[in-house]
């Protein structure tokens, strides 16, 4: 549950703009982690120290920088004072509780994503990714190292494509594609479960289905409040204005944008499906238990009855005309059969068989 | 379940733009039908090659140009390029999770849709049809042979209507009637379903029943995410501003809009009363129960006080004045049918018969 | 349920404009009824054929000519080409399943609404009731004979009041406003059947209670949907710009939308109140089921281990002491009496009883 | 119920802007007051007929008009005259179940508002409140005599605070103001409602309290109809453009709208607190329902064994060679002790008590 | 439940504008305590007397006056005088049951906003802050001593940061982002209690989790009332026109837009967290309940039978031939064996175990 909200309260009182790492420390050293490249040149490399950084804010290739790592609070503020970010901003990005929002400050562009992974207990979880585009070069940051970009940094390397002949904007868009695409591994992932939960509940629902379909729940409750806002912030850029990206990249942004309703379609469409879920395994349980009840009831019906036959004959009463009789023993089996019967036959109109 | 969402995860780490086709390959070799026509002329053919294709772009006869396939990427690009479609309309018509949408890309008017069909195992699926509206071209894409548009085709052949006299707006317009108007079969071969579970209902509901109108409810839930956003779509097309579109046939594309309304309408009201049965279902179920545990309950309070009588002289204590009364055994019996009696009618006061 | 759709399946493929008339067939023959008037004149009568209508466009006087009847194709077509109504119109009216609306078609104004009834079956079903508001007429149309326009028409023809003073537009407000009248008495009917069911949900709720609950919800979702778009129609008469309306009747029709806007309302509480009635039904058979196993926990509770006192002894052993005790037949009586109180405390401070 | 809905069947068929009082006739004679004032002088008397009123509308003075009694339709009309109401706002002033609302014509400013009170059945029942704001006059319309205005009629009488000083515009929002303070005071009276019914709720709730609640949830339902249109009404005459109401005292109306919005608020918490104790209900039924199943299911899985094992050796088998060991009975003994202990620790194991 | 709402009722009937403390008198005397701060100087105090405030209005110096406890009518009429504050923002101050709002009245700024805490019953209690925000001073009014701003008080002192450069409006904001800060902190400690009742829910739910969860509910609801018109009284300081507000702290306001805008989604997410924990609470109850009822039943099933079998041969009859078998006792044995096999063979296949 705590993976709804991060740890906030060690921040209060601080003044705003005081870079604190609110979120685990999920890696050792931060990593920094430079793809520079324009049409004809590509280098790419680690970078030992923040100062490396100077030139390439003002170089006409596009730099791509990396960071893995945010609790190196020095590293994030030397990178602050480089490329000139706001504090505001810079509190953000170290803060991992983000809403995705998008910000436009002086010159950049802001912006902060969920990128989801599955936890090792196999929980949904969303790591913070922030991103600041300048207008040659793209900083993103990441809390731990592994990310979905292996394909565009492939891409780059190969030269293929539109990548290496577009700036700044289109890397940005082809990162944030490279996120909101593995949304869609996650929602498939999670329809696959969806379809064998399903299975399971018309075949034979036990009290584990149920625990594992409310799990499944509460991850598209989780998944739904990481990628929601996602919408809006595409849509803040498709609005225009924003001048970082161009308008030839702009239709490609509204590629993503489709992709970001059709996102939340399914984590909609999941929602209903799943409540519909939770209602069948309510009623199947009430099904059973009506099984059970009128075992019971059928059982005692007949049994109880005949059971009293049995016991009036062994009472020890001295006067007690019938124990004499002959064929009073074999009455008492024709009652009981009798009985027995007439409760079959009444079950039987009753359809309990 | 998985009719819900596609295998787009075969994509991801893809270059935008790359065609990469999405879905079931669902038929062997992809075919092309052309249509073109005039006021006075109609040819009909099957193309052998996409190149064929080249001289309809110019010509001011209205071509019609039905693709079923979309496996083969190869065709799909040169038709392409042929048209000047821009690379990621081609990719969402290959890729077959698509939204209903509109984009209006340099005068070309693309359109994505769902068609319905029942599957094999009579599920309701819906099959991707996209459409491109030229000049003087419809260029439509279907999965599968087999489609809704006979209709349409009988009216060009026959040239009656005003199909041969209107131009490409007319004849997208009228292979979207088709598709809605289909969407009404649909719904109201739903409508008899409902009517015919509700019945079920009211007469004797089975675990069955609940498993009928659990899949009719999904059912719902996947109709309305298809159809939905094809709302929005025709909206856009009526605000105006679409140059493809002339002021002549915009009237029919309003009307093609209150069909779509009436759907839409018919659908939500649908999901009410699914939801009603659900609840009448679980009532049913309680009803059920309910009448079990008052057989069960009358029958275990009349016998087990009088089996307990019995019991009681059925004990083999030497000193038990009543066991050598001459009337005691008839004035137990007394006894057990003053019990029973007494019972029976508090149970006809509480009004359980 | 089937009164939710019509079989529009019927009309699959046909050119738009086509007219086929959907919905049954509820009259023999169409009877065509005039009432022309101005604030000197009246004359009413019925039409022998439709030719007779050609001087009504032209004439000044005010002409309400009411269709009763809609599957005689012809009839409606020579209207449509004596008054120039467009064949997607005329379309509409045949096809008896749409949703209220309103078109403003050149110089003609075309409304469709629902006059609901009681069927023999005492379901509300909704017939269609479209109207044309010319310059200086109004044609109405209805599935059947049988109106309530009876108020309206004793007022033309007394001459009370401001209808034979104002012109078409307020004609046609008249007869909205004796339908949407007629909406409180359906609603005042189901008030009440709403106000009997709660009484006998908190009298003795049955099985019984249940379903008529049901088939009221199923009511009001047909209600609501007949009703709902209305409230949209007469706001585009009100946003103005409708030149067949004068302003001096607007006040008009702004009356007949607050009457709208109440109708919603108590439908919508109506909704809400029956929500909450099947709620309690639910709460109240849980209630009863927690009677009845209440009533055999105690029997059972209380008689199984008396019976089983008794069992002991009834035990045939040769050695066992307490038979031959003189006081112990008395003793298992105290026992007995002992066990039985304890369980009669113990369910009083349970507050079983 | 039927407080939902007015027997507007009545008026069914008749012109529109006839008088038809509609709704109960609840006091006797038509009571006419009159309170005229300005900064110096103050007139206070029961006006004896309508005619008296000429004389009002053009003086300088501030003159309160407040009609008690709706049924005489006479009065009304004479009012109607002397001050030339519309005919269609006479209307909705004598039929008494119209939705709040504001109506802005010919230099008066119309407004319906609903004033609360509990019925002697301890229900909520609103009356219906109109009123007429000129220049210089206020004509307030109620159902029957004693309303919530002691305070204001105090405060003008005192000539303390702002009512003697400014005109009709302010008395027309003390008034508003007066009726919305006294839905506090009903809210007030609810909330203590709900806390009493959740502490009932906790402690023993019986299916009594079952029914207060859903009593509770009507009177919510009801309030929220009467009230929730109120806050467009407000909002309307902030919205400007109301020559009646002068900028000076648009400020006090803000503060109106701020109440309003508050007791919307507090009804939508309280709907929300409502129907979380409709749910408690049920799982404490259900609760409930689990304990007595518990006695009922230890009882007999304890006692019926046991009773079988007394019932072995009840059995007249001639050869039994048990019932001739001397250690018999007491090994039977064992035998019922050793399983009644089992039984007990199995239980103990299940957390059943 | 009556935190929900204020005793308003008293005011009933008084003039609008007229002082009236509704809440709790929470604090002994009003305390006072201005701190007056430039970027050189600043001074701490406590202020003895209302007209020591008196310079401060004029003075270039920023002041923030802080007045705990809201019960002295005189005091805070005697600062409106000072500060030229509206009778009608007065009422507001004192009257604590306002919805957050802001108010702009001639060159002042008002805000009402809430302030959370536990109370001693652990349950979470909002207070009510106001502020005037003045040209070069702040008011802030709270119920009771004791608050959230030690961290800002903290930073004034130490003239770090912005604040001692920046005016009155920063200031504003500071205590807002206190607040807001301060709402986490709650937040977070319902995150642990949602987490540590959700793991009991999967362990072994009682009805007293069922009350903790119901209880944490209701506190979700009152939250929800009392942040949400918070982000509507934010929003309109960033939508501009405040004149208080200058357009260099406007950045800040929008990270305290952010905030609120997490807040409210943290609420909506536990919402429906909490909602789906009442769900399963349901389930497991039935679930439950369906394993108590398989017990019973196996136990009856199978000793009902058997104890019959044990009945028939307890009979007396005289002739009996059984009975003198020689190999009927183990016969008997045999049956009774034969049926419980069959028992547990059929509650093995049915999977009761």
């Amino acid at each position: 549950m705590l993976r709804f909200i991060n740890k906030t309260s060690r921040k209060v009182g601080m003044a705003p703009g005081t870079l604190v790492h609110i979120g685990e420390k999920k890696v050792e050293k931060t990593l920094l982690r430079l793809i520079d490249y324009d049409l004809e040149n590509l280098e790419e490399k680690e970078l030992q120290s923040v100062e490396e950084m100077g030139r390439l804010k003002e170089s006409p290739t596009v730099s791509w920088i990396n960071v893995d790592g945010l609790h190196d609070i020095n590293i994030i503020e030397k990178i602050g004072k480089i490329f000139s970010i706001h504090p505001l901003i810079l509190e953000d990005i170290v803060h991992t509780g983000q809403r995705p929002k998008l910000e436009d400050v002086e010159e950049l562009l802001f912006i902060v994503i969920k990128m989801l992974k599955y936890s090792s207990g196999k929980e949904i979880i969303a790591e913070q990714f922030s991103l600041i585009l300048g207008p040659n070069f793209v900083i993103s940051f990441q809390e731990i190292k592994g990310d979905v970009f292996e394909g565009v940094r492939e891409r780059i390397r190969k030269g293929k494509g539109r990548l290496r002949k577009l700036g700044s904007d289109y890397l940005c868009y082809a990162l944030l594609d490279a996120i909101v695409d593995n949304y869609f591994v996650v929602l498939e992932d999670m329809g696959e479960k969806i379809e064998e939960y399903e299975e399971e509940l018309l075949a034979d629902p036990t009290p584990e289905t149920l625990h594992k379909i409310h799990k499944l729940r509460g991850d598209i409750i989780y998944l739904r409040r990481s990628i929601w806002p996602l919408r809006e912030v595409i849509n803040e850029i498709l609005r225009g204005d924003i001048s970082q990206i161009s308008e030839a990249t702009e239709m490609f942004y509204r590629d993503v944008y489709d992709h970001t309703i059709q996102v939340m379609d399914t984590i909609e469409t999941f929602r209903d499906v799943i409540s519909g879920m939770l209602d069948m395994y309510l009623s199947s349980i009430s099904n059973k238990m009506n099984e059970v009840m009128k075992v019971l009831t059928m059982i005692a019906t007949i049994f109880i009855p005949i059971t009293f036959v049995a016991g009036i004959y062994g009472m020890n009463f001295e006067i007690m005309p019938e124990l004499k009789w002959p064929w009073a023993y074999p009455a008492v089996w024709g009652v009981i059969i009798l009985i027995t019967a007439v409760m079959a036959i009444y079950f039987k109109k009753k359809r309990w068989w």
